[in-house]
């Protein structure tokens, strides 16, 4: 098993340098993000993070959670690692402090996330899922939900679930069937299962707190008939503390391909009290408030994969003795050269290294966006909102799309070894495989982004990110140094909006072709938007060498990144262009029934 | 777990209109190989892989094997699978009649492996691995070693190893340690460590035969200092039945990603007793003899995770019910389409289906060439293993990424189901993930293919295979409804030399041009490869459909799949091609110790 080392360095440049977090924070008026605030509060998050939660990763993944019909135990170290947790008051960082929190905005959470996911993402699901009911009843729930639930879900003392899927219905939540009736106290009484639920049950805390997707008497069919309710796991008595245990109970836990330290619930909800949170019927409208920051939440694993399995496949990279380098011995006194030499090992080690810093700054960027979001207002807050409304199913599908290619290099890299669980590197793959899958898959990503995102805004959303790229190309215009990336990236930002005008006239003559495009559209966007945020850390890494630096040796490596990236990289996006151009007849043609005979 | 059908159409399609398998057999002089007789025996395989492998596959990876100091205990079932693959003679098939084998061509064994592979992968392994110590008995062995060894390999009541892998070293065999003493009695002490020895222990046979890869003393070092040695598990006595035990244990099995009704051992040899075979320090060059067939067997799991997931996410998008299609409701009365309507899973069925396929007809297509390697003479024998040989690294290399994406989309079809192992799609995910490790990676492939098979040969080995399609490609020139396929094959036939030529010229200057190039440009070539394959195969439904047929919408259905090959598969060509001539400065200038800071 690697060890983790929090990637402080990597992060600070982002944050700091690239996107002059100071700079926004003030902007903000978020007075106690001050530079050195968040350098400790980093700090110290990435220090719980290598001593506390990466130490029970793997012996997470290997002991599992267990069911038993009282209830699920997680493995070894996670309820205490837990307790920790909400010890250290990490929970309340980024909440409202009328609410109990410290007020401090999301990105913070955002790079505590990364560090929390890649030392243990099985863990760090357990505080994570909380988001979405925290969220909810934030924004939704009355003074006496708040009073109840949210504080509670502040302080880290109970956690939440969203229960969604239903075993018939995970995408098309049209279709799912669970009821909501009234009771004469003005409560509901809600029934129906609940499946894939993430940490829908444990033993970690006292409460959980599930906001569940149901429908009421008479509700229109479809997605227009959905309301949420609020149905702990136990009734808070008259003091706020759990009191009778109310109908809802976890009927099994999964047995799945990773994440085993995180349990996957089936949920019963059986004539279970409930309470409605939000207008009735609105419940998606309601969802939406924080879907992208659950969705740049879950890109995060992606990122995570990424510096997870880079961090161990360097380690063994450069220790490993295999062979001699083809332009003479390296090693010339051992027995044979460290991989590291070799240029195929080489070329999937800075495939994780662009991938893991590109994606770390395109989240970082989307999470500062999400901070205007919720912090701002009029023209900023609405830039912000369309700018993160486009991002995030780039975000969500590409990274970690991306991040599953870093874990199997990570695998690659370790040869037979990478396949054998005490390196680690599998379980990265295991444990990732699920990012492409959960919050909505790639595909229905990908329909989001070309359908809702940019079809339906007539381009919009698409045109304000490319129009800050042409900026930043513009910027550089002279720049001898940056040629290099700004012609590739000025070239394909153009291209960007011309694949864009002929799939929306095609569209018009068949919808089907919005489908058909969409998957290649999606990793072409996800590979130009990684263009420029690998673009614009070779200008901040190029400034500071120019400016004199003592990094000289860290910033350069930036620069041979980005190199990397536009040279072995970025030319995928000639074979989704190529892909796309192509068109989806020969997708739709074949009768369903002679898939096969 | 989804069922298992074998594709006896397909395989048909295959091996009788495609590559005119009667006319190979005749001309082999392998008289029995009749059509109605090859038919017979892949009809019997086929039941018994569908009925007694298929059955045991998902308990097999949920029950696992079990180490003790006694030996290791396969999955239930695997033992009475073994004995009833015995009693049916099915070991011996491809085997020569003097050592008690019915004599027909590997190729027929091959479509075998194909079908057992797919059923069950990790039970497959038993049989196979025999493969290796089998050939190098049967090529290298004294009489005596063949009576004692081979008649018993052949009629599969023992089973056999290859012992290559050592803790430090993998790819690089030549700074392998494990010692051979010569003992007074003619026979040598082996005294080592072998790890990653696939079946090395297990409970299904009376006896197991490891050749064994050890240094004799003084021999020279590196590579040209091994032999071969025979070390039984059990000395045979007199009467050839296992008598002592030999001076070898199995320390441990791995746990892995995958493939968990397979033992990957741990092989503690500790002055056992061992019988050199073949010359002094020329092991290496005697295992060549058979790396060959041993790689296609290895392509094959590629061919099997596609063919697997592939009828698994099929049956599962014509049954699950998600969403409208976007150009109006298909199943109006249902509350939803069946998602194999949407754009986006019709893509990734046909790329598994694609890939499947088109491997197959790849892989059936080199087994072939075994055929002539194996029974033919002088310039036929030659030309067929100069195409095997170039072949080789492109099918073991290629179809397995080809086919662990294939398995990726059957998870990704099921959505979050795909995630979980009842439904048997992730099991094919893990257990596919060691085919790009096991019998030289992925970059070892690459390298073999760009270094030694093509650079080595000044291109020869390529132009052996370009020509092919060159005369393919004249020969449909004039036709119209082949022209979709025959344009573009040409051009990506002519652009690969034209790449190599330039690798070539750029590696004379710098040899790390050639590791840097070597990944993608195997990629390239195999889909260039899978290419060719599918114009041939559109080419024969062509003419199936041209002469009149009742079979309409079979054929159709090929000249589709390959229509979506070429259209939104092959332009990835394009990526690869674009990455190599970017060359490998921007992966080799980075300081090894800059990867990270």
């Amino acid at each position: 098993m690697p060890d983790y080392k929090a990637p402080l360095r990597d992060i600070r440049f982002v944050m700091n340098e690239v996107l002059n977090s100071e700079k926004h924070y003030a902007d903000l008026g978020a007075e106690d993000a001050s530079p050195d605030m968040i350098d400790a509060i980093i700090g110290e998050g990435a220090k719980f993070c290598e001593e506390v939660l990466a130490p029970i990763n793997q012996s997470g993944d290997q002991e599992g959670c267990t069911w038993s019909p009282e209830g699920v135990k997680t493995p070894a170290g996670f309820k205490e690692a837990y307790a920790q947790f909400v010890e250290g008051g990490w929970p309340s960082m980024n909440a409202p402090v009328e609410h109990g929190g410290q007020g401090l905005p999301e990105s913070i959470n955002i790079v505590l996330s990364e560090m929390i996911g890649t030392a243990n993402w099985s863990w760090g699901m357990y505080p994570g899922l909380s988001h979405g009911a925290r969220a909810t009843i934030e924004e939704h729930g009355t003074p006496e939900q708040q009073e109840t639930y949210l504080t509670k879900l502040v302080s880290g003392e109970w956690t939440g679930t969203m229960c969604l899927t239903e075993p018939q219905c995970g995408s098309d939540l049209g279709i799912l069937t669970t009821k909501a009736e009234p009771n004469a106290d003005g409560s509901y009484a809600i029934t129906g299962t609940k499946i894939f639920i993430s940490a829908g049950e444990h033993d970690m805390v006292d409460n959980i707190v599930h906001v569940v997707l149901a429908r009421l008497p008479g509700a229109p069919e479809g997605t227009k008939g959905i309301s949420l309710f609020i149905v702990p796991k136990f009734l808070p008595d008259t003091a706020g503390n759990p009191g009778d245990k109310n109908g809802v109970t976890c009927g099994s836990i999964e047995h799945k391909m990773g994440i085993h330290g995180n349990a996957t619930c089936v949920m019963n909800f059986d004539g279970a009290k409930g309470w409605l949170i939000g207008p009735e019927n609105k419940g998606l409208n309601c969802m939406f408030t924080f879907m992208n920051v659950a969705r740049i939440g879950t890109s995060i694993q992606g990122l995570a994969a990424a510096e997870g399995s880079f961090q161990g496949a360097l380690a063994y990279a450069k220790d490993r003795l295999a062979m001699r380098s083809l332009s003479g011995p390296k090693n010339p006194d051992g027995k044979a050269d460290p991989i590291i030499v070799h240029p195929d090992v080489r070329r999937m080690l800075l495939t994780q290294k662009a991938i893991a810093e590109g994606t770390r700054a395109m989240i970082y960027y989307a999470a500062l966006q999400a901070d205007w979001v919720q912090h701002g207002e009029g023209e900023t807050q609405k830039d912000a909102d369309d700018i993160l409304g486009f991002l995030t199913p780039i975000l969500k599908a590409f990274c970690t799309e991306a991040g599953y290619e870093a874990a199997n290099h990570g695998v690659q890299v370790f040869g037979g070894h990478g396949f054998i669980a005490e390196w680690g590197m599998e379980q990265i793959v295991r444990d990732t495989r699920i990012a492409l899958l959960y919050e909505g898959t790639t595909g229905i990503q990908a329909l989001d982004l070309l359908g809702r995102k940019i079809l339906m805004t007539q381009g919009a959303a698409l045109r304000n990110f490319t129009k800050m790229v042409h900026v930043f190309c513009k910027e550089n215009e002279g720049n001898e140094s940056m040629k290099q990336f700004i012609e590739p990236l000025s070239t394909l930002n153009k291209e960007w909006g011309e694949i864009t005008m002929k799939i929306g006239a095609t569209a018009m003559q068949n919808r089907d072709e919005v489908g058909a495009a969409s998957v290649d559209f999606l990793m072409y966007s996800g590979y130009v938007c990684l263009a420029y945020f690998w673009a614009r850390m070779a200008e901040t890494a190029q400034q500071k060498i120019a400016e004199g630096t003592s990094e000289g040796d860290f910033y350069n490596a930036k620069v041979q990144t980005a190199s990397f990236y536009y040279d072995r990289i970025l030319p995928r996006t000639a074979a989704h262009a190529q892909m796309i151009a192509n068109g989806g007849s020969s997708m739709m043609e074949m009768d369903a029934e002679h898939f096969a005979f």
